[in-house]
């Protein structure tokens, strides 16, 4: 299946500039769905992992599906405020100010064989602060999984210490 | 399986008097994640379901690993802002204020089996409100699905003209 063909592209959103890569006309499409589902198990399950992690809101769309197969639970990573409990947090720097994550303190184990899974590697700021904070944890990252990497932004750069591989890829 | 036991509460979460019900426990376990997801789907497949939709973000967790294993895709519905191209808004009414949602207009076709599934049914604002937006586009709400119901909250009553249905029940 041509999954590429499936992406809409929407010039000038959110921001003039930027070339908006849409996973929600792949995502409709149940086919689809499903064929970037088992190519993302079919990735992860030489990895021997035990934990999905998944940035907030994209990267549950992903994780969760993957989780399901894979049989393994799912680790939420999530904006300031919106998890109980004790938690942990990690800025990172964006184009114009910063951003902050925050995960359960009680989410990963010592020795977790963590899979990080988000929609997209731009510079890759939010997945490198994921890593971070499972690794604060304790956990071993043995993944970083995205459906679309922009590849001019040079997001591996930021993930070269990792085992990373997205399904489709564009310029930018 | 004992889900309810899963499910951690934090007392004065996110505000005081609230009493959080954290689904991050019991997904985390990848046991209670699976038998949930397998419960859905039992409730799903008698539904003749064609679309998954999925509020953000708690929504996507339970609706993206059901609609892998129904075989049918995903349709979003997200804060204002977040969806690209032609949307179709929504506002309801919160204890203090109120809350708009947003669908892409291209996501429902008419006639459209929509099973809609949340992970908390409070009073149902929300999941109304998603409601009217699969109805304005011409597709039929087959089920509201939840993981959790608090039940004196009545939910079920803003809801009482579909198919509810809930995994665990607190009352509040």
């Amino acid at each position: 299946m041509d999954l590429k063909s499936k992406i809409a592209i929407y010039p000038d959103f959110p921001k003039p500039g930027i070339s908006f890569k849409d996973i929600n006309s792949l995502i409709k499409d149940g086919e689809a769905f499903h064929e970037v589902t088992d190519q993302f198990y079919e990735i992860a399950k030489a990895l021997d992992v035990n934990v999905v992690c998944i940035p907030e809101a994209r990267g549950y769309i992903f994780g969760s599906a993957l989780a399901y197969k894979l049989g393994v639970g799912l680790v939420p990573i999530r904006k300031p405020g919106k998890l109980p409990g004790e938690v942990m947090a990690k800025s990172y720097k964006l184009e114009y100010g910063e951003n902050t994550v925050e995960i359960q303190k009680d989410a990963i184990k010592t020795g977790d064989r963590v899979l990080i899974i988000d929609d997209l590697l731009a510079t890759g700021g939010t997945m490198k602060a994921a890593i971070d904070l499972v690794e604060l944890l304790g956990g071993e990252v043995c993944g970083a999984l995205f459906m679309i990497e922009l590849t001019d932004l040079k997001g591996r750069e930021a993930l070269k210490d990792y085992y990373v591989r997205s399904l489709i890829q564009f310029p930018i």
